[in-house]
């Protein structure tokens, strides 16, 4: 086993399983256990049925005893329970890569003292293009203050948020570049006589169909013509390597709360 | 002055001012008339102010005078004004072109005395392009019955009413093709938690900003791939074009309500 | 093993891969053989190293073996081994379904022979998408005839022809609704002093990088507006379910040659 | 008469009318001069014809008698029409804004002796968002090092010259931010085998068709996920407006040879 090892939350779900597989072909890390929830159907069977690779690991619900043959966790399910797994791995002074979505300011704030024993990655978007691209935002959108903004988003099917955590956060990046708060100025499920559309706001429109993994578009328009910054992503892997990626960069980084733009060095004052 | 007498109505707006240039330079067919509506600052002035081809018409709010001189009116204004429009075009047995949109049921109903005693063109979107994408969005939601079906359009700021006119027109080809009513189906400004989307749902997302003139994309998703059927227009000229070249194609017709379709041979069974 | 009995040829490629999975998962079939190049390094080992659930089963370079067990053979190879594939699968009353693409005429010709004795599916792209965007092309072509034809084709870094067989395909259709040639009026590899672009040309343009499975754009253009049918390929896994649909539909199917359009129902007069 | 003068070069070309409209409808300048070839058909009519606003102007071909009562002169010509006017701008010492394309590198050179003695503007494209995008695709493309560039451009069907000067000037940022140069790296004309794509590699696609009036994608590939960089231009009065923006900067400024960058204040260091 080379490397640090690392614990997968939620290990039975889709990027669960993807998780499994990422950390199992990266180098300088290895998987350190399967960790599901209490009650998962999958808890006590072999991780190989999940993921070909894991084969050997026993699935658990035991958070504790997990943890503390891990140097990391990465963890990708429900802001309950990232709380609870970020103050384990506070304990184990191991690092903690969140990827989970839908936190509010209160379980945000609630990481904190986590965070003061254990570095902890946390974002709603692991992918690097999407991380560079919410700095070119909030870039654009600065340097040309009167184009009307729209954020355009599609995912598959099954989603049932809308508009998509990463298309919020690119909407923050481009009024955070106008010194906006964006809560001020979202124009969000237009529908129906909404009257013109209002000077300054940043719009959003919502795509749902197929198994579209997550494309993103931030579309800036004046009279005559458009800038328009996109992303696509076509494999569910972007995310899981960026986890990795960040579950590697934060060993042996100091405590505290970092995005992935510390990760991947694209820290820009905004 | 060759060809036959066209009125515009509605002289002084955008889309008026437009039809008074294609109307001048369109063979066939001569300005008889630029109508606004009373009250109008521009009635009486030399309609040469709106556009420099209609110079020597002066600009009136007489609509019985003005029709009485015309073989076709051409419309573009509100539900209201076009009933009216349509009713003075039955007395004139003049052809009647409506580029209107919003009527509801009952001002769709109400157009009917009128199309008994002069041939009517009504259409939401007047451009070859948007009216043969029509039918082939009826033709490949039949044909890929299970596929989840988006329609996401692009407008100017300006624009009061979400989705359009013609993204709706779209929604209802690709109901239509499933043998669906469109209001049965219909998800509209998703906002929120919305849940996934419903098994054979017919979604709508709403892009406005600049000048857009009108871009409509129906998205067609099944695990793996998509098919997009697109129409960009670029210059409201194609409208005004459609709108002249459906007045021509009414000459001598019989009385009744048409559409596009008809005008432009497209007409498929649906 | 339920139903008819498929041999995949060329099963250590990455289609091949895919055809040992979509084959083990398709109701209605089974996989009876998985047959590589003779000097291939896979040759006599067990198909669970390619496929977990082709475990059981060994690759072999016997193709005159591995076709006398089964009903149907899918083979994405090159030209040359697809000859010989048909001809054994003629020799077996085995249903063939070519996947290959950049046969020359006469290699296209060599192939008669083999269909007079067996149903053989041959198409340069097997999913349901393209196949269907094929015939609107086709009618689109036909029916905006002054209208400029743009196609656009983005695939991987890896891909070493340019523009893609598809890409060709949907060109040919487009031509077809035309009346026309393409190899007349085809405007490919522009670069340098073009000059303007020929009147009824249809333009080729390629976009390389990535792993993009493939995109493919068919633009028609008029003066103020465009029209585009597009597909978006971002799983392979649809070409091999269309092959396996093929070889499905081929089952007790008369000898001769046959397109997907015929498995799909799709076949449109030209 | 307020503002500085301005004359047009080129009066009778689809962008020299419609400077002359900018110009006119600018604060801050006023039209001096309507200048075109000599042997032009419009030289000693009234420019009224060309554009209402300019009324009142006769199109000359006596550069040197136009230039005498002007602040400034914008060119979209020819490379050696340019290079004479703006020797004429220097002996005037009035302000010279060149959007002309397809300078060899010898005629870059050759306005380095005007450029002593009066300030020029020389921009391939006089977009705002253009020259933005230019900065941006140097920043992404040195930010992003591994991932495959490729650069696609449409424009309207009487475009002569292919990949247009855009495109090439995109090409070029991405190869800057890269430290290499895009002689070097350029693929262009993709047609037939062309192999893999080379690794480095920055690709051009070119796309022709009705009206379009430049559209410029540059997308950034990696395995699994893709960054797009963005212009659409739907009026060519962006470019105008540009221009005349150019013309208003470099009032009182310094000899010297100037981009876009410094009149958009957008220079970065490279």
């Amino acid at each position: 086993m080379d490397g640090f090892g690392v614990v997968i939350h939620g290990a039975s779900g889709r990027m669960g399983r993807m998780l499994l597989r990422v950390v199992a072909e990266t180098d300088g890390m290895h998987l350190a256990g399967a960790l599901d929830a209490p009650g998962s159907e999958w808890v006590g069977r072999d991780a190989g049925a999940l993921e070909p690779l894991a084969q050997g690991l026993t699935v658990t619900d035991d958070a504790v005893g997990a943890m503390a043959r891990a140097q990391a966790v990465i963890d990708f399910s429900t802001p309950e329970a990232s709380l609870e797994i970020a103050a384990l791995a506070a304990q184990a002074r191991a690092a903690c890569v969140i990827g989970t979505t839908g936190f509010t300011v209160e379980q945000e704030r609630a990481l904190e003292p986590a965070s003061r024993h254990c570095p902890i990655v946390k974002a709603g978007n692991m992918s690097l293009g999407v991380n560079l691209l919410t700095g070119l935002v909030r870039q654009v959108a600065g340097a040309l203050p009167g184009w009307d903004v729209e954020v355009v988003e599609a995912h598959h099917a099954r989603k049932v948020d809308a508009p998509s955590g990463t298309a919020l956060m690119l909407g923050e990046a481009a009024a955070e570049g106008r010194g906006l708060r964006l809560a001020d100025v979202a124009e969000r499920g237009r529908d129906g006589i909404t009257g013109p559309r209002a000077e300054g706001a940043i719009g959003f429109a919502v795509i749902r169909g197929g198994d579209v993994v997550g494309e993103h578009d931030v579309i800036f328009h004046a009279p005559g013509e458009r800038v328009v910054l996109r992303h696509l992503a076509a494999d569910r892997a972007i995310f899981a390597r960026g986890a990795a990626r960040a579950a590697a960069w934060a060993q042996g980084r100091a405590p505290g709360l970092y995005g992935m733009d510390d990760v991947l060095g694209l820290r820009t004052e905004g």
